[in-house]
């Protein structure tokens, strides 16, 4: 087989067969194809597209790349939940326990922040002494045991993803659905899970900033889990504004515990882990219907069982079990923190969702460089959202801060992100646009 | 400046400033550019497109990547002719004496054979003895005794063209109208000619086979020259045949001497050569109609002087003079010859001209592999051309060949590639389609 031909023939916009496509990623991964041709392939690709086929193809030789997990040992329900990023999306955290402990074991294997999203792995490791890099032994057996386990992508796990990923981020071949899906998918298959809710998350705060793109993602993604065996929905939801009212990894972890306490109810975040761990129950074959499996998943908060596998969880993977008591005793706390004030009354009535990411990154939450580390302390906690009142005197969000000049910039950043209308917005924010289940 | 905003930008359509395709053409001769960067961005801008002004730009900056030839002290008007590669086509090797005997200094900076297409130095190193890899004062001290000079591409001549080629050579990004421009023209360019000639072939033994993409290439390459102060005009003429009789390297210059001794007239290989002097002549000012050049250059050849010119220049690059006198007791010559018949009596209607190139390839006469060898003695005399009447005891064509095996697949090859039907073409087949000269 001729690499050349492979390019040329996507550059002119034909199909590729599963040989020529096994044939650039296995010669990628055993150094035999350069880096330069498979960049030029990517460009391709994104230029021209692939159909279905050649996306089912493309994930499938990804996903056998590596080792994969094999779950089937275990004898409950496998389910995962994937977010294609947002601000504020600590979900995972949330559900992990929460679905553990509704009789479903939970096998997340997650990544960090990127770009203006932050990264289950980041978050979780705000927690003293939790480590992320479980070996696969640790890992099911931490499953069988607790029901329950977040961790991070090991070298042998689809290690073409992992030189792909780092090639397109710097060639400008991120944003394109057949390398997002395959990307995303051959990790989800590789790990084993057999349901997987998948988070496509929509709007100034999603790398899919239309209703359009996202359907094409989720459903992309989800034909793909089906023609895999798996049993997958995807739920398109709203990104135009952060979920719950903290970004910031310490933060969200301690936003997580106030839930998993039934002390932060009847806000977008609550509301998005019962939906996305009520679907989780339904393809699990554990209720007939999403709604019947919010129900169970409230009733579970309210006797605090999802509380203590949360603490399991976090004692099994050498964390500080403490952190579900005192939170603020246990995590890493800003030196400072201030609230921030709007000039202008009136109504929120947007937010440019993605630069309130960017504030968060700026003040140490996320990583500048690929290299760089990221302070667990610092963020941003919202005092109203979307359609809430301003008034001068009331503050429009705390900082938490460790650095006076990151301060400076991230506080301008976020409050030119925030829109103030006079009128009070009529529309009502839909927190889930449309659920794809596939054919 | 950031190298993924200007991949990005392109693979987006937008078009890049000076600036942006600076950066990147800069960075990559200085390594600090990694070629999986620029392949990106080269298959974007494949996918894409570049318009006229960036690619004028990117010429500019080709050009100006490494030294430049001044040929201002030369007195005399300069004039090159380049042709972008067809099958049979000597032309370089005639008209540098010619153009020089009629006055005008030939600066000719050429390239090696190239897929099926032959190249003028492979055909000029035939000669024993003669080398091409002319220093810039060497080739310009030889420009000023002589008034013509055949010399390759010095390392220090546009390093970013020498760079980008090798890059677009492994991934399918050869054949893009930009591209193709500014690589011909940032040479031509840097080269110092004054007058160019440009001989843009069209038809199926020719890199553009359509006479529409070869009209956009032939005004990219006109504009380009304009935009720089030259004076070029572009010739399309047909390559839907070899041209000429003799495909393979010692061959042409053998038949290059006969028709230097005007022994070789009324056919397209002497037609072509005298139009594009004539042009030539036009565009140096030497004469007003490219009819009067061609009546100069045809008085030339009948009083002997081009081929005195032709002997000085190959005495001055170190090859056997005496070649012009005895040619086949100077020039290798292949062990073996054999005339090829046809099975069926008719008359040609058409070539594979493509495979006509293959075809001597697979004798020798061009590189299977960059870096493997040629065989300067083997190759194809052609019988026959589109339009002759064809008997079955009459031959076709005659093989040059040194190895029995590579005989038998150029022979299967060559004879699969002639078309013969029953009735006489009626359409006369014309040489020279179209002349662009710009605004």
């Amino acid at each position: 087989m001729n690499l050349y031909e492979i390019i040329l023939n996507k550059r002119n916009g034909k199909e590729l067969t599963y040989e020529e496509i096994q044939f650039v990623i296995d010669g990628y991964i055993k150094e035999t194809v350069p880096d330069y041709q498979v960049s030029a392939l990517l460009m391709a690709i994104c230029c021209r597209g692939m159909n279905e086929r050649e996306t089912f193809d493309l994930t499938d030789i990804m996903t056998r790349s590596g080792e994969t997990y094999d779950l089937t040992v275990i004898q409950k329900p496998t389910v995962d939940k994937h977010s294609t990023g947002g601000v504020g999306d600590g979900t995972s955290l949330a559900l992990a326990p929460l679905l553990a402990a509704a009789g479903v074991t939970v096998p997340m294997i997650c990544g960090r922040g990127l770009g203006h999203t932050g990264g289950t792995l980041d978050k979780l490791e705000s927690i003293p002494g939790l480590v992320t890099g479980l070996t696969k032994e640790k890992f099911i057996a931490q499953l069988q045991t607790i029901g329950c386990a977040i961790t991070g992508q090991t070298p042998n796990l689809v290690p073409a993803d992992r030189k792909l990923y780092a090639l397109r981020d710097v060639t400008a071949t991120v944003d394109n659905i057949p390398l997002i899906s395959s990307s995303i998918m051959s990790k989800k298959l590789a790990e084993g899970t057999n349901v997987l809710v998948l988070d496509v998350k929509v709007g100034n705060g999603a790398f899919m900033t239309t209703l359009d793109d996202a359907k094409i993602l989720a459903r992309m993604m989800v034909s793909i889990g089906k023609s895999a065996g798996r049993n997958v929905a995807a739920l398109l939801t709203n990104m135009s504004q952060p979920l719950g009212y903290s970004i910031g990894n310490a933060l969200e972890v301690e936003q997580t515990i106030k839930f998993l306490k039934n002390e932060f109810n009847d806000n977008d975040f609550s509301d998005l882990v019962y939906i996305l761990g009520g679907w989780g129950l339904v393809l699990a074959g554990k209720v007939s219907t999403p709604e019947e499996g919010v129900h169970k998943l409230e009733s579970l908060v309210s006797n605090g069982k999802p509380l203590e596998k949360f603490c399991e969880m976090i004692i099994a993977q050498g964390g500080d079990g403490k952190v579900v008591d005192k939170p603020q005793e246990v995590l890493p706390q800003a030196k400072f923190k201030k609230d921030i004030f709007s000039e202008k009354e009136g109504y929120i009535s947007g937010f440019d969702t993605r630069r309130i990411g960017i504030a968060a990154l700026e003040l140490g939450a996320g990583r500048i460089t690929k290299e760089a580390g990221i302070d667990p302390a610092v963020g941003i906690v919202l005092g109203k959202k979307i359609g809430d009142r301003i008034e001068k005197n009331v503050p429009l969000a705390c900082m938490y801060y460790n650095d006076e000049n990151k301060y400076m910039q991230g506080m301008k950043t976020l409050l030119s992100s925030v829109k103030i209308s006079e009128q009070e917005p009529e529309d009502e924010l839909r927190l889930v646009y449309y659920i794809e289940r596939g054919n």
